[in-house]
């Protein structure tokens, strides 16, 4: 029996249902389920064998799940009527019991904060694999040089490992992001029922404590209309495939004729169908290329949620997708980072060869005058001066440059003394290279 | 024979393997090649004979791919390479052939476009679909009243028909941006190769005729990089949405019980999981959350075409699903919308009763004022102070009116004449909105 | 002299100045400066003399900007030269001598940093007067009831101060995330230079503890190409936009006549230029049309950062527009929202009319019918169809549920019990948000 | 008089008054005055005494203006409102009569569209001006060779001019586009009224007429609740805008010491403030970094629209910014891209060294097999064989493919036929470029 007269379009109900995408949730419903039919039981809310009837009967669709012989129905509008309704099936009319003192408001948000936790971790550690990745590559090219630019004109040579070490510090910063990720989801929903509390003594503690939530929603209202969980978690991969981009975009760069710094494994690359000759950076350019689907997850979440009035609405049903495919592209891309970078070969000649250009150490040229006593602004347009002439003469700067300044000019414009004087810390000398790649094993125990 | 020497990760083929989302193009993959395979024959660049075997072969193929019977493989990267290996199983080494004076940088250009083209108009009759229905239902309730309002406020009173036909007005906009993202699709890529070119005296213009393309991409470097025509289409399905969200947003405003101006058809709606009383619009609901999904597909097309060097890239690989989500998402809005605006019973007193509220003819008063002489920043003040003193009274305007303005005053505030007043082009006068049905009525043929 | 032969373009410069918005950054980059030099001198980089000249010439520059007798030139391209130029011509040469082991590329990031700490704090301070201004306001209205609304249909009564206390706990949240945002911030980029540290044995740690930093980049490329703390402070400002976009939204639709829950205060609305009557909640509606201009800024960030190779590019200049903006507009709102929150006028009597609306009492009806032990599902379809009934015969839901269900649903549809009995920790009932009040209370000490 | 009785709280003002920004719609707001005063005699709804005092006083609030003594003052709200008070207080209480049948939401909703069709000429113009900078460039670089690169990897060589081309058909797109958003801007909202249309037999054609707009809103509600022709040009401007960014990516990598295909002027690039030999292409790599900003733009728009019910809403003041600050841009870098172009000095040789790569001529090796006889796909792979048996035995691919494939490989793999034999339509054949250029000469008259 229901209020309805009529039955549902069948537009409407392409429209409407979400069991097409939610059914992922079957692992997260079901131990919700049986968490809070413990309860049920421990409260007295039901019996002790109504209680058992329902996990047996949980057992029985559990097994059907794991092992693909469940069958959706037509009518099965969403994971958790589609597993009530089995469950009914499995168990009788002993299955409608679940449901006491809970609502699909406070099932779906407790489902989705479960599901965002644990993708929060997974994530998490496919971060951690990366950063061992480079940690390893930064390792085996300790020592090697290439320039590091700026504005992507050669500026001042550093280490390779310097380089690589600079994503381990990014991707640090998202190891946090994704721990408070996981916090903003670790609080229970549970409890909430439709929006204002439930008729019932229930003990929303020993809930959370079962599926390991750190704490309890403190407002029923907020309960069921909060996804803040959800954006704190695509905030974490937007950031991340944000970061993730720049690595493939260098990846792409370095693999071109022109810089020819890295080439990737064939494991990483594929062919042209056309031009016999081509080896693509394919994965390094996906990899560029789908931060922007992450952060439009972001912004089409937020927009879901912008001038929504309080508490449920049918809106917050647009969350799902979004953080699925969010969180399934940046394990790809994470899996996908490590693998190039474990496989890269680097090409130590063509980028010492690169680092040795002899304008890259104009700086030094300009600090030189400094420890003379010059003022660095005035040190810094006397040595702009003389890459300007030695451009228009076409002559290396060093010609120029120990006329002007001196024999020690020579000196400073030669190559191995360039990275070793960058000993501020975090700076490129090796010693400090060294400080870095300690600290970042330290991080990962 | 490949250039390359191992195999690829399948961590690589995950990430980089198109084939689950992009075997939806088969149709216009097959027609292409179709087409191109004629081309080829007519300029003698292969033989008849092998023509012949080449169409047959696609016959086949086809036959599979309607049927259901078409198996993928696991090698199987994109649907292009998949219909080749299939066609080459079929047909023999002549499968080969097909493939010459062609790659697969035009030919998924030439997919996406025609995708689009068929997309758009397919949307475009769609729109058409929801006009026709909001015509009916203008008709339906010509010269039902209740308040325009603005801010939320009760401002003036309208007809229901007035009010219906300003989405009708939207729409049309809606269909014009369809055309021309149908017009922007509507170039040929094909011809240009790779990038350049191609070697062969190829005849663009047969294909393009054959396929039904009004134009030939003029440069093969912006025929392989181009996906402008991606972008139009989201943007008109991006504003089409968001039109769609305001009416979602009216139809769940208008369903609560405090403003009780329409019920939705049982068909159209659903209950509750918790509380037996509940109808709700849950498909009014999804009207309006849907659009910022495709706004985000918008965004993230533009955020893969940022910076991205000419010419073709893998990265454009990312706008297949954006663009398939954005249509299908379409299609959804569009049907549910029609199907709602057919079967909302409006309730005729509720919105009367709203409209009559003396209030919302304060400005008709001040105009009596204009009309007497008064500038009208004049005349608005005295009114305002009318109004004022009328609500700290706790009286009704009329009162304080007529003793201040005289009998008149009273005129004006009956309702009947603020509407029918209304008679400037596109006013809510009722001749006005029936020359505005004639003229919507004929736009739709 | 330079190593430039040619002017600058005016169209350049236009594009490439930053001066018109970066300026605002000036008490941060005087900080920066200050500490450097002081640094400068600890380290007998410079002379003590030096350092001396150089303060007292950073004296005559802020003396010069709080006074607002400043002159910006037409050639500063930036506050750093714009600053730097000035500083010289107060103290001569010795000016110079400030950029010493120092980069624009480290300068900048610290500013920003700096600059985007203490925004945080400043947005976490406004945030928790709004909590403040909440909890008062759900202190006031403790047990006034109005309808709670699922799909804006009315679902289940709430207390007004429950209602209130949701938006508490969202901001709680943002509290947190601001302070994450802030932490980010707290990381010093000087002492980086340009990309590769600097040849001077610099001393970071006297400089983050000068200017209050709680750690130093250990990375000095991550350390100049490095913006998550603008993502950071991005996204920390999006959640709470899109929060107060829910709560404008909710102040519109109580506003409006229909609903009449609430009159927003004279102080903060506004007329129309036309319609004397109208009170405008334009205040409400700003809230709510806010959220996507931040969100926007963060998207728009995101892009900047996209595929951008290491270390600096000019491409990172397009932070600071974004920041400002999403900064100043998340503090307009908050001041607002705490403004209309303290003078808002509840109207007990209308709320508590639409939440004694008979029909919402109906989960309350089946969950008697659970206790006397019918399993929840059953009891749903027991209740809907008396629902049904009712409206079909066109009375009260008592009527028809006393002849069904006995005496006892006469008590259950009586309003005192709705509330009170929903008794969950986080519910309704009066002592549950009087835990929260108090919970709430001592969070913000 | 107002109805109200509480002056308005200053942080209210902050955030509602638009002054700050929406005075720069002055001359649209002036010749919109003057237009309906005009219209408003002619139809005898006020005086020709009247008409005459109201374009007097408009005259001498127009020489304020323009000389820059019009003072703005604390409680103008907005433009409409401040020169209404200027108007009044030159002209007297006639003044009051300029806003008979005008609200001020048809009134600004008319000033924003006049300005985005004016700004819609002005961004095309600008396009066209860098298409003949393109043109220019493409002419003076005819016949000069580069690699062409897909997936940034050298794929096939082509002509400068060719390349250069690509982006003018690109701007033509964007022509197209920003015409479509002048036509949706032309059509006159005036006569709406607040919502409902006016009392007053108004004449909207006769304003349409002065004003140059090609139509009139057929629905007062869809008038004043309108902002598609917003959303137009700035789908526009974002296209745009992208496409530059792709310009200036491209730039950018040119100037890199890799590449060395391009040397920008002095007066387009900037030095360091640290590193005396740099010159950084800043221009360029603003071009890439603006379109995520006009992006923004759009997509926040859309937002404010979003779930937005009819009419009018305060949301809507949140259409300006978004769309000046996007027009500026455009504006910018539309300038910097002409600049650019006009003035970069192209390096012939490194240019054509890159080009010379051997092994981007293996698809012409493969094009070789076909008209032999062998099916493409077989042919493809032979080369690919080819290919790798070079690379692993370190020698040219014309030693190995000589012996395999006899001496006319030689030939085909010699530089200067792998371009001329690019003769499809759109190829690169210098033929078929200067068809290209001459259509595109036509275009632009």
């Amino acid at each position: 029996m229901s209020r309805f007269s009529g039955p549902q379009d069948p537009a409407f109900q392409a429209l409407n249902a979400s069991v097409g995408f939610d059914r992922r949730l079957w692992p997260e419903d079901l131990a919700q389920s049986r968490a809070h039919a413990r309860m049920l039981v421990a409260r007295s809310i039901i019996s002790a064998q109504d209680g058992e009837a329902l996990q047996a009967g949980l057992d029985a669709v559990e097994a059907e799940l794991r092992d693909g012989s469940f069958a959706f129905a037509p009518a099965d509008e969403d994971i958790h009527m589609a597993l009530e309704r089995r469950l009914t099936e499995h168990a009788g009319p002993v299955g409608g019991r679940l449901h006491t003192a809970r609502s699909r408001n406070d099932q779906v948000a407790t489902d989705v904060a479960l599901y965002a936790r644990e993708a929060a971790l997974a994530a998490r550690a496919a971060v951690e694999a990366l950063m061992a990745a480079l940690l390893d590559a930064a390792e085996r090219h300790l020592d090697w040089t290439l320039p590091g630019y700026t504005h992507l004109q050669r500026a001042q040579p550093v280490y390779l490992s310097h380089h690589l070490l600079a994503y381990v510090w990014m991707l640090e910063r998202d190891r946090t992001r994704l721990q408070a990720a996981r916090d903003s989801a670790s609080v229970l929903p549970l409890g909430a029922g439709a929006l204002a509390g439930v008729n019932f003594e229930i003990d929303r503690a020993m809930v959370a404590a079962e599926l390991g939530f750190g704490a309890i929603a403190p407002n029923s209202i907020d309960a069921v209309s909060n996804r803040d969980f959800v954006l704190d978690l695509l905030h974490a991969a937007a950031v991340c495939s944000t970061h993730l981009s720049r690595l493939g975009a260098e990846l792409v760069l370095w693999s071109s004729q022109e810089f020819g710094f890295v080439e990737l494994p064939d494991s990483w690359t594929s062919g042209s169908s056309i031009m016999p000759q081509k080896k693509n950076p394919d994965a390094a350019e996906l990899l560029r290329a789908k931060a922007p689907r992450v952060v439009g997850h972001l912004g089409a979440v937020h927009g879901v949620l912008h001038g929504l009035p309080l508490t449920y609405n049918k809106d917050l049903q647009e969350d799902k997708e979004h953080l699925f495919d969010a969180v399934d592209t940046l394990a790809l891309c994470l899996a996908a980072a490590a693998g190039m970078v474990a496989g890269a070969r680097f090409d130590r000649e063509r980028m010492a060869a690169a680092a040795a250009d002899e304008l890259i150490a104009a700086t030094d040229l300009a600090d030189l005058l400094v420890t003379r006593g010059t003022p660095f602004r005035e040190a810094h347009g006397v040595v702009a001066g003389l890459v300007r002439e030695a451009l228009e003469r076409g002559v290396p700067l060093a010609d120029v440059a120990v006329g002007a300044l001196g024999p020690e000019a020579a000196d400073v414009l030669e190559r191995s003394s360039w990275l070793e004087s960058k000993v501020s810390e975090g700076g490129t000398a090796l010693a400090r290279v060294r400080d870095q790649l300690d600290r970042a094993r330290a991080l990962l125990g």
